[in-house]
């Protein structure tokens, strides 16, 4: 897949500082005529499973061949690896290897991993800069290969695509109509639940739109919420400050207070510590 | 009026997650050659006012020919209508007709108005999302209209060009030497006053820099503020925390401490409801 | 030293209204091939030396030829000048005059200044406004600049290019084996310490990879930190919360806890009050 002129930035760095500013820089510095965009730079500090989602809540609307840099980087200068990957759908991500190709890997598929050369693929003159590969090396890189000035080859050594380190990932399952999944993470700003439980699998506990479905959220076996819920298109299809379960922009099914925060107002977390389990109701408040 | 290769993105999604670089990726992928700007991402939450005031901001003062794409859209899934107008001054705007436009159609006119058909002007494969049409409908569609790859008719019905959707509004009027205005708006960060009294009205009773205006704020009938302020050209015509009347980059009037905050110092709000009136005085802290 | 069609803004607007918005249409208008960036607009209101100090945070990232506008201007309206320089480094700076290139002269020097004269570099149709200069006149000319349809000379007059208005700023000394420096700047989200010393002169204290240094902090005379801390490469050379000297991404000397705050932790702020003082020691906790 030949790159295509685009970088994208992810990072934890946010826009307060001249940190992105100085990536973009360097950026531009290695060719005017790549475009430069932002995925986001709120990830929040230091959080790689948040960074690994926000890869595949965009990178597949992204033409193949863009070029992402995602930088979310406690681990920088201990000895995790610094890798180049193309994914199965023919983009391109440029990350520490430290979990954050977590998603990626179980959705996208990862073809081609390498492992970047850094004595070589290394802004000039930055030798004596430790903490921020960000600019150094990834930005850098990034905007060469974009640039089409290196490809995968060029940047280092082949290692095994389905070797990236990631963090412990459960899929959702159905067992005799009852399905087990997790939160994978919360819509930051509005405060819905995104499940991992695609809406293929849900249509197998035979909900139809305007039915009920009963949820039960749990963390550490503790019952969290507890509740039979709408099943509706769009937040539209129940009363504002109402509940309901539906499909996100992801196609995987989704919890929210249509207008409300559902993760505020029952003090929801994400990850794989949040189980949801998803079952055929015979209506609202039923007996359980 | 042909486009100009330009989208402007303006939203209340925030940039903590990935739904404004989905919107990116779509309008990139539609044309790699298109210019993507946002205005604001922080408007907030499904406060449509404050969206159709950002526009009349900023819109002018783009070139002719670019595309905005507004989504605040706690309408979602209702019947509200998905439109692509082009304004008086030739700039288009795609954006749910839930009142986003009250201010264009008030102060730049709206010129053509069409119905985005979504059966066809959708990102393929997107029929199964129903929540988010930033990304599936006005991304996309103001993408393929700013690449020249559809024009309005293409797009989709013509409607009326004077019957969008707007909220009451009620300009700023004289009488006796008195007007009676609104606060249209919070410059946010600032907390100043900008109302939608227009410096020409203002200049009718016969105020010059240096002199006094009689100020008096009211919010459903209860006084809020009523004090005599010297009308400078800019804040450094009054002291450090000094309050002024002035005229703002929008040419209105707007109301502000040099270096402080008038809306918080005084607990003002900003809409329809929040009424300020000026008038000559004799010089400051006259009785009245 | 050519333009080279890129405009980097600064301001303290922060990205929630249409300020920037503005001034990247007002930019846009000028030249829609022009490639305009970010460096930030989150510097705090009015704080001219953050903004001084991001400057110098990322201008040499950037191709020589790159324009920044920076507008954090709380004497809009004053007599302060508005200037356009280029540095020895052969970038140029659009600004007001007010401190906001106390570091560029400082670090980067200053090659060619110009006072904009506004009469004629103005936005058109906006003599009426005085409060927003960013819009009507910086953006507009650094964009002029940058598209190359002016140059420095016809921007305005010549000024002396040494004869700046810059905030005192006391560079790092050694004495007898002990380096008296300052904290600089915060690396605002991780709250780390950044000094104005330089590897090159916190090498001659002899302190190597892995050895202790003493560091104190004094503010106004009182003495706010006192600890000998391990010199590390990167944050990783110590457990996670614990403190360390490094050299930051700058190549000057940091003072950081590992995943946490020192700023926080510590209350320590920036600026030329906030002394911090270097010198060999024995080992950690040593009696001094």
């Amino acid at each position: 897949m030949k790159t295509n002129g685009t970088v994208v930035f992810q990072s934890d760095f946010g826009l307060v500082d001249g940190a992105v500013a100085a990536m973009y820089g360097v950026a531009h510095a290695v060719s005017p005529d790549l475009k430069l965009y932002d995925l986001t730079h709120e990830i929040p500090q230091f959080d790689i499973w948040e960074a690994s989602y926000r890869l595949i809540q965009t990178v597949e609307y992204w033409a193949p061949g863009t070029v992402f840099v995602s930088v979310v980087d406690p681990g920088v200068g201990t000895d995790r690896k610094s890798v180049a990957v193309l994914t199965k759908t023919g983009h391109y991500i440029v990350t520490p290897d430290n979990g954050t190709l977590t998603h990626v890997a179980q959705t996208l598929g990862i073809a081609e991993r390498h492992e970047i050369e850094e004595a070589e693929n290394r802004l000039k003159d930055s030798q004596h800069s430790y903490t921020f590969h960000g600019r150094d090396i990834y930005a850098y890189t990034g905007a060469r290969l974009a640039a089409g000035l290196i490809n995968l080859a060029g940047i280092g050594k082949k290692l095994l695509s389905d070797d990236s380190f990631v963090h412990p990932y459960t899929p959702a399952i159905i067992t005799g109509g009852v399905i087990e999944a997790s939160v994978d993470i919360l819509d930051a700003r509005y405060g819905s639940l995104w499940t991992n439980c695609p809406r293929d699998l849900f249509s197998e506990i035979g909900v139809k739109y305007g039915e009920y479905v009963g949820v039960r959220i749990t963390h550490h076996g503790r019952i969290v919420y507890g509740n039979d819920l709408k099943y509706g298109k769009s937040f539209s299809d129940v009363n504002v400050g109402a509940t309901l379960v539906y499909i996100n922009s992801l196609l995987n099914v989704g919890v929210a207070i249509n207008q409300g925060n559902f993760a505020k107002a029952h003090d929801v977390g994400a990850g794989r510590e949040w189980l949801i389990r998803f079952e055929q109701t015979v209506g609202p408040w039923s007996i359980r």
